[in-house]
């Protein structure tokens, strides 16, 4: 149930210093298995951070050995001084496990517009290099945790060969994603392009589809390592689904964690013209603050979800349009449908159901309510 | 200072008891003077409210004589029951003003996706009709409110005539806009044509540019009625500006009485490409609930600036952005700029700027922060 689940990984957690509260902080996931395929996703930020900079050239080649990971620090926004830093962070790793610096991913999280002490970071780098362990894993993914409130890990097993994961992220997250960290290993064998499209069908439908805030980070990442160590070359399809049904595990998990939430809202739209037109229409009542907040008060509030959705272009026509909390068909065809009043928003999971009567599409987009929790989090956060 | 400012207009506001709160919730607003001009803008959600189908219809040939306003219910999503209630409110105020229902105008606000009690509404506009004044502006605007704190009117005079408005909307507030209602009136002599181009231009850099909750509402209508009653002819650019005064006063009296809200942004983006591209920028960030959270709690988080921005394809290169807090530049360069402990947001008024350094043009987009309030009345609202 870790990154240490596949055979010929070691993994370990460490206190560099970083954060005020003194929780572990700097995470070392170590790929010692035969082969060294890596594929990596990272934000679609603009101004991406220097650990994506860094990481996005190590990663071009196809081969990664292993990664390095703070909390207490995006090392986002930072400008050369971040580069050199992110440079440093994986050099030092490499150092410290006998690799070349371009062998080593690097990822922080943490607050933006602020350089990595790397005072802290050395030693700590130093410290996780000499705890890594083959059941080191569970160290590693509570390292990487920010104000997330558990660890998130994942595993999918196969005939002889296995996935592991472990992810972060709390806020920020939306595609693209969120100071969204995650590490995926697996000892099956595959080579660096098949490991990159299997990765990139994973995450469309999975991490691209949880939205918890609809604010898209600088650090986002998602880092794939298969080292062959079982011997087995999978079917391509197979590993496929088995590398989505741990991305799809670790997203549940990371928008049930979701700062502030006290809901986990899946948006399902069916009958789109296109699976593109689903996600969108979705997305668009996943990103309405009003919706969102009429969530939090246990209110099937359908006019809020048509109002999101007549922003915009997806095929439809108003008067086809149903909704349903909870399988309670609130709103027919536009218009008013069963009775508000038998829906029971109470419990923690919600599903709001979109009937766009335009296609034979489908697209479930997960994400939170919005609460004072959150507000309070993010009000705090710096400060 | 108010819609009944300018010569040979009539209002009054009504109680008809569709509010819960038996507070006043009907308002009529009637021009009695020589001509009848109206222009009018409506919300682009594709799902109008009913009273938005039925006056768009109505103000479809350049000529209204009144207009009917309800709080208490929006009359949207409610099919074709719904267009009935409209006419028949249209009807009922033609009726009882001796004009045909085509003169009348129809707005309404409150929940979305429940029918409007007409039993309740017919004796409301009859006795807003009997309670029609020249001073009955003040009553009128305070009738349309609903989770707004206070009344929201304006005014500009020229030589000879004037322009008089009232407003409401306090959430949902966005461009397209807010279950916001506006009613302008003018005693210059405008024709058809001329009052739609000047409604145009003012409601593209005022209305359009206040973006309080990124949220776009089924009944948005802002409607502006001209009488030539002070037998005045302006001219089109003086009309237009003075046009554009009274509606930038309403923007700024909309978004400083949003729900909940403890600050009024405004965040400025200069040297853009483009006008379209400095207000795509702005709103950007406007849109951003971690940048709300941050200034509600007084943190000039330039770090979410950079991030919403990054969001968009607007022209700039990251590098060279700079971002200020009430003029202190805590960004520069798309990296650490002076120290943000020098930023005070204490205050309500917040201004944040942004220099892209990719051309000459500049806009200004009017926000609020996200705060426990907002949650708390979007969470309560229905229920």
């Amino acid at each position: 149930m870790s990154v240490t689940d596949p055979v010929g990984f070691t993994a370990a957690g460490a206190t560099a210093g970083l954060k005020p509260s003194g929780r572990p902080d700097l995470a070392v996931v170590h790929n010692t298995g035969p082969e060294d395929s890596a594929a990596a996703v990272f934000t679609g930020n603009r101004f991406p951070a220097a650990p994506v900079t860094v990481s996005r050239a190590h990663a071009a080649d196809g081969h990664l050995r292993a990664v390095v990971l703070n909390s207490g620090g995006a090392n986002a926004c930072t400008g050369e001084q971040g580069l050199d830093d992110a440079r440093a962070m994986a050099a030092a790793t490499g150092a410290a496990l006998g690799l070349p610096a371009d062998a080593v991913a690097v990822c922080s999280t943490g607050l933006i517009g602020q350089l990595i002490d790397l005072r802290l970071v050395g030693p700590g780098i130093a410290s996780a290099a000499r705890a890594l362990a083959a059941d080191g894993g569970p160290a590693a993914a509570e390292a990487i945790m920010t104000t997330d409130t558990v660890p998130k890990q994942a595993r999918a097993g196969r005939d002889g060969w296995s996935i592991g994961g472990m992810a972060k992220g709390a806020g920020m997250l939306a595609p693209g994603l969120a100071t969204m960290l995650v590490v995926l290993t697996t000892d099956a064998s595959v080579p660096p392009d098949a490991l990159a499209a299997a990765l990139q069908t994973a995450c469309r439908v999975t991490f691209d589809r949880a939205d918890s805030d609809g604010c898209m980070s600088t650090n986002d990442t998602v880092i794939a390592l298969a080292n062959g160590a079982s011997g087995i070359v999978p079917d391509p399809g197979v590993f496929a689904t088995a590398l989505t049904e741990v991305c799809a595990d670790l997203a549940r998990q990371l928008i049930a964690d979701a700062e502030g939430a006290s809901h986990e809202i899946a948006i399902t739209v069916v009958n789109a013209a296109s699976e593109d037109e689903a996600v969108t229409a979705a997305r668009a009542v996943a990103r309405s603050n009003l919706f969102k907040c009429a969530v939090f008060g246990n209110d099937p509030n359908w006019g809020r979800v048509l109002s999101a959705l007549g922003t915009t272009d997806v095929a439809f026509s108003p008067e086809d349009v149903d909704v349903s909390f909870n399988k309670i068909t609130v709103c027919r065809g536009g218009a008013i449908g069963e009775d508000r009043a038998l829906v029971d928003l109470s419990g923690r999971s919600v599903e709001v159901g979109v009937d766009l009567r335009a296609g034979s599409s489908t697209a479930t987009v997960l994400t939170n309510d919005l609460t004072y929790d959150y507000v309070k989090e993010n009000a705090e956060y710096s400060t």
